[in-house]
């Protein structure tokens, strides 16, 4: 019998109809000769509701109590999703992220996944039963409820797939799967059949948010096939999964991406001699801040200029880091900026085509858009511009790389 | 130094106001020298929501998942009440009733506590924390989440405080503590400065919910002194605690409580013989219907009429328990009543005093009020009425044991 992993969103489950609708499909997936298991996030906007309600008891919350706070949402879904499947007269159990056995390390907000406990599920699911796991949350190994960060869900979702070495991970969404670019963008954007974890894993990280980039690389890790898929009908979705060789051939450049999310703060006049990157960047790991782009540039009379990017929410805690070390790496000066955008093109077939950079700034620079920073991989070219730039960019490229398709977009967007 | 377990009612927990002026006695107790243990029950009507929304998926939610869904709404509330009393600089811990280990028994809904283990909240009470506990909720050996019904939090507030021998529960509700009588009903009830266990748990099982009975039952047990106080003023309350001497001469009744929540269900024409009322009200047992008041007529011709109570929300399931095994009994009929109320005078004192269940019965003749059933222990006498005339009848009660007092009264009510 094929187990199957299903992850629905939180607009998934955002009401009582919803969340019947749901219960439906999980049935009819466990009917048509599956084990089921599925996971949810919280419904709705809740998430957000929680957040504003400690937002009125402290400018500060703990993260510790911010887990136990946020936990609940996901554990309102899987109670209700199981009793609209219950409902149906199927049997079914909710399990919460402890429950169900999700080891994570012992960090408050954003904690990674450090093992998946199958054996209650296998258990479970041997028993007959559809389980509803709560997505988002784990514990410690001495019992401290985590959480794993926005987009976690889709991690839980992976990770026990991966646990119970599924046949495949649905990952349910408001979208037909994974897009050339944002549909709300670019109309003429068209659905992919299939790509690489690599491209979904650059899609994923450069704001294409139909996926969380950790569930992508845990799905990379131990090859389960992740099908992204529209909860609001049965047409089948984007495959997720290794490459194969017909795959490398179909395209140039997958798909196009941006993300609004990026702020970029520069070192000027930083002393060229080792261990200055080591300190600095140590300094920002320490609390924990993802940096993405690092552009070290030319050096000049022995001195360099370093700017990176980070998420938005992480720029005062950076800017205080960078502020505290400036002195002792003996940087010139300081500089940020939060009204950055980044736009990329993805592609495997890229590695083996020269020029497809070159078209890019190309592009960018008819449409009179300025480059504030360039950062390539194998798979991508990525450009920071200004945030109003950013739209206009997306359309072009998308344009110009000839993606456009005449493929029926889902009308209610492109984002999760 | 001193151990004080406090317990904070929903309505004392129902936003953030509410929350931070909760944070502030919490400090201010530990403050004075003591270690604190907080117990919290869901904000406001949030249990009542998430029940509304469980409706809205289906109108008979498994147990199970119900104790799911509704074990979120203490979970809100600890982290929210820990993220203020952290703003206000004290070091602080929420955690949930399975995390603190508060063991139940493998039912749902209703579940009994079994065991707490002192040992995690001693260790962080020793390390200066305060302590938040979600209460209402626990969980079974085999890490199933548990309720604990209504009241349960009062059920947690002391269990906590009998495994941590702490020396006061002091139980934080909307009145000033317990009085002779329902202050919205009876305004001139007055405020009692002491009670035994044994009176509050006849009071507390008559409906007057300040405190919920099996918390009583439980400070009997484990001999916690108990403090009924308001949540907004400072006040000595009501303590609940063994009867001395001096109470037992103060008063010959001490109140007089009464209940709406009463069903009446009638056997007749019951054959007189052994195993009967065994076989009634073990099939009522199985299906844990706590059953309240049983009277048995006497005897005529081999034949009796049985009649017993339960709360209205158990009518429906009793009634068919009793069709049920009507015929294996032999019963001739079956009549049942959900429109009654029960009225009942409690005190300590009463035993040494003959006559104080005829000048009730009295008082009820003079005011033209029928008794449908009575009942009596050695502290309180109970009279079954029409629910259109339990108002008059603790009214007129209040005044003919000379009850009345002049103490303020909280305008907003009597429940908790």
């Amino acid at each position: 019998m094929a187990i199957v992993v299903q992850k629905f969103g939180g607009s998934s489950v955002a009401n009582a109809e919803r969340i019947k609708r749901v219960a439906r499909r999980v049935v009819e997936t466990q009917q048509a000769g599956n084990q089921v298991v599925v996971i949810v996030s919280a419904m709705g906007d809740s998430t957000d509701d929680l957040i504003d309600l400690a937002k009125e008891i402290t400018d500060k919350p703990k993260a510790r109590e911010m887990d136990m706070l946020l936990a609940t949402g996901e554990q309102v879904s899987i109670a209700l999703l199981a009793m609209a499947i219950d409902k149906l007269g199927y049997p079914v159990l909710s399990l919460t992220g402890p429950q169900v056995g999700i080891l994570t390390e012992h960090v408050h907000g954003k904690a990674k996944i450090l093992d998946v406990n199958p054996e209650r599920l296998q258990q479970e699911l041997d028993n007959g039963n559809i389980i509803i796991v709560a997505g988002f949350q784990g514990a410690t190994e001495d019992g401290e409820i985590t959480t794993l960060g926005r987009g976690g869900s889709d991690t839980t979702a992976v990770a026990i797939a991966a646990a119970l070495k599924a046949d495949v991970c649905e990952i349910f969404t408001d979208v037909d799967g994974v897009y050339t670019a944002d549909p709300r963008i670019v109309p003429k954007a068209h659905k992919l059949q299939r790509i690489t974890y690599d491209e979904m894993l650059e899609l994923a990280s450069l704001g294409a948010q139909v996926l969380h980039p950790r569930s992508v690389e845990l799905g990379k890790e131990y090859g389960v096939p992740i099908h992204v898929r529209s909860s609001f009908n049965h047409n089948p979705g984007t495959l997720v999964q290794e490459a194969v060789d017909s795959m490398e051939k179909e395209l140039m450049v997958s798909g196009v991406a941006y993300d609004l999310n990026v702020a970029k703060i520069g070192l000027f006049d930083v002393p060229d001699k080792p261990g200055v990157a080591k300190m600095l960047f140590k300094a920002l790991a320490e609390k924990r801040i993802n940096v993405d782009m690092i552009i070290q540039s030319a050096m000049r009379n022995d001195r360099n200029d370093i700017a990176f990017t980070v998420v938005k929410d992480d720029l005062d805690t950076a800017v205080a880091v960078v502020e505290a070390v400036k002195e002792a790496i003996g940087a010139g000066g300081l500089s940020y900026d939060a009204n950055l955008a980044k736009v990329s093109i993805v592609g495997a077939g890229m590695v083996s085509r020269p020029g497809v950079a070159a078209m890019m700034f190309e592009t960018m620079a008819e449409e009179g858009i300025n480059i504030e920073m360039i950062a390539t991989s194998e798979i991508k070219v990525s450009c920071v511009v200004r945030a109003d730039d950013a739209k206009r960019a997306v359309q072009a490229i998308h344009k110009s790389f000839e993606l456009e398709g005449d493929a029926p977009v889902n009308s209610e967007g492109f984002a999760s």
